[in-house]
């Protein structure tokens, strides 16, 4: 079979490393690239013709698969389209595109007779999204959960590690290029988000759209919340998180403490691992790469090869189901311990004692340690909508406060 | 499809309550358990037959699956070979068979034009099987390891968490059915090495037997051992553990110490977890429930689903490549810091220094601490076979020495 790859960047060349030279054992007398997109007309690839028109690929009757890792999500969208249009097979990393289009797309591959494969979009090189079609056929899966994103685990990382604050924590990971100049998708949650809309989707079936999920970034991590918390037995994690109760799915990605002891506390650097519960099999946890030029690459060729064995066998994978019935809530579903931190005189309205009885009239203190001008707390369970709503109501600036819920 | 189910047990019954009861959403349009084998003609499925003789089963033309959940050995071993000599396709649990008899299996279930399958054989709900044979299209794997028996981790739970000694944890996974009244297979390891042995001739494409794998079981292991090694920050572990070395190949089951943050730590009670190491993915890591009624049976019923599918497909789903082109080593491969505890006076001949002489003979001393008239040791770095060679010279009895490898 010959495949059209669009972009030639980190993962692009990882996939053509594989696929058409000598990265792994990928079997060479079933498929190779054979034209390559790339708005660099000077790249060279040994056994691929480099072009900067996508008509080439698109109108390129020989083409049966293109794979889509171009980035972004205008151009790569309607990439995407024309060629499922075009009745080629389509594999790609995209996560703006799959998030923001999930029930179009799989619904246009449907009626184009080929298939749609996504595995790179979530968790890199995580075989995630098959592993969660394999449960759905005999489980009903209700609640999904991860560290997803690994600029914002390997800040997190140096900064329980090394003792770093944030900012110098962010600058390290530009520098090793595990953030990106602009790290505002990473950082506020964003990314998560889209990557919890495609794994909520396709585990509740139905469209769950990425601007509704609730996103609290990670910007006010201070080294303060990192040491008071390690000294209570905690890990800072971010985490996107989800679950269908009836019909009705909360779904959020916010900062949250974890135990020492719980099995996503050691997950470090640019490693992701996600959850998923089901009625009969129980949680399910994977974990591997969520990042990286060969991890990521060995997902999308993994996809490759299910079209490909799919094709020679004259079947199509499945397609999800969709049936559309659940809506989308806020965070109502969630509750939990909380840990809060508040710097004193942050806000002339608030001192020690008003911040205590406010929290107070929420929820019960568990434990009040105050330290360098900053009150850290420990809270009773409560519902995540008041605990909010009572964070909101502090109106402090930047950094000046942090909160988190605790997981189980 | 008509299926025959051999046992009806806890496993047995959970698969059936898939199949043709209300667990879950098996497609009940495509196959149903129409006899059940079992040796108490007493029983009684709503619907399905319980018969006591396998000809039953086997004679049974209308049957083209088969179930294997009886446990033990020999018995199942003539069933699954008859089953699959019958042109029955056969799915089995159990461990024990398919460790001993890999290569002859498959390749009869080959020769027979049918298919075996065997993922709840290792790690109950846990997908690690399929997803190792998809890596496997891509990846050379060249590691496996993990935790893999829901015994001995129960057992270490306990004693971590409740500061239990090791016959009373015992005793209390006896009691809450975690362990059988004769524990032995899962203390002593053989139980972990059956499944390390499946594992391992999977990822390195070789029949690895069982017997040949090095075992140390958790008999020796004592709540001093697991106060002194928390209080240095590590929780002790029972691991199984393989690797490929260019044909090469060294497998161990034993109990080492991984530190607090490492992703093995926070594994509780029965949950499993499995990682593998492909030379394009890198590190993936499975976990789940490793043992009980309903996560056992989802794995038995994904196996006959994937089996249903490649049978209305008209296609066999591929068996695995042996090569045979390794051998099994001992545990040359393995080395790391060591932990040993031994209890002064519990060898006339050996008092403190005589110990610490003999240590530092073979490996430097890291850290050395006694307490209540033990000696507990942190060493340098070592080879396994070094240090097992040393703990064997010190000729004591039952518990009154611990050592275990610490696993990074």
């Amino acid at each position: 079979m010959n495949i059209g790859l669009l972009g030639f960047g980190t993962i692009g060349s990882g996939a053509y490393d594989i696929i058409n030279g000598e990265l792994g054992h990928f079997p060479k007398d079933r498929a190779r690239i054979t034209k390559i997109l790339d708005k660099d007309p000077s790249k060279h690839a040994d056994s691929a013709q480099i072009v900067t028109d996508p008509d080439e690929i698109m109108n390129d009757d020989s083409i049966e698969l293109v794979i889509g890792l171009l980035g972004g999500h205008d151009f790569e969208y309607k990439m995407i389209k024309r060629a499922l249009e075009s009745g080629k097979h389509v594999v790609t990393a995209n996560k703006a595109v799959i998030g923001a289009h999930f029930e179009e797309l799989t619904n246009l591959a449907e009626e184009n007779g080929v298939m749609l494969r996504y595995e790179a979009s979530v968790g890199g090189g995580i075989p995630i999204i098959k592993n969660m079609e394999e449960q759905l056929r005999l489980n009903t899966i209700d609640k999904v959960s991860g560290i997803l994103n690994g600029t914002t685990n390997y800040i997190l990382t140096k900064m329980t590690e090394e003792k770093t604050d944030f900012d110098d924590a962010l600058k390290e990971a530009q520098a090793v290029g595990f953030a990106e100049a602009d790290p505002s998708a990473d950082i506020g949650g964003g990314d998560v988000s889209r990557k919890i809309a495609i794994l909520s989707s396709l585990a509740y079936g139905a469209n769950i759209e990425d601007e509704k999920i609730i996103k609290r970034g990670l910007d006010d991590v201070r080294s303060a919340d990192i040491l008071e918390t390690l000294r209570m037995g905690y890990r800072v994690k971010h985490l996107g998180e989800s679950v269908n109760k009836d019909g009705e799915v909360s779904a959020v990605v916010e900062p949250v403490l974890v135990k020492e002891s719980h099995p996503m506390a050691g997950v470090k650097n640019e490693f992701n691992i996600i959850s998923i519960e089901g009625d009969v099999i129980g949680e399910l946890q994977f974990y591997g790469k969520g990042a990286g030029k060969e991890a990521t690459a060995n997902a999308i060729v993994e996809d490759v090869l299910d079209v490909l064995d799919a094709v020679d066998e004259g079947r199509l994978l499945k397609k999800p189901v969709l049936s559309g019935n659940v809506s989308l809530n806020g965070n109502d579903a969630f509750e939990g311990a909380y840990y809060l931190r508040i710097n004193l005189g942050a806000n002339k309205k608030h001192d020690l004692s008003d911040i205590l009885e406010k929290v107070e009239d929420v929820v019960s203190l568990k434990h009040v340690n105050t330290q360098d001008n900053k009150v850290f707390i420990f809270t009773d369970k409560v519902k995540s909508t008041d605990f909010d709503k009572l964070a909101e109501s502090f109106e402090v600036g930047p950094g000046e406060m942090f909160y988190a819920r605790i997981v189980e």
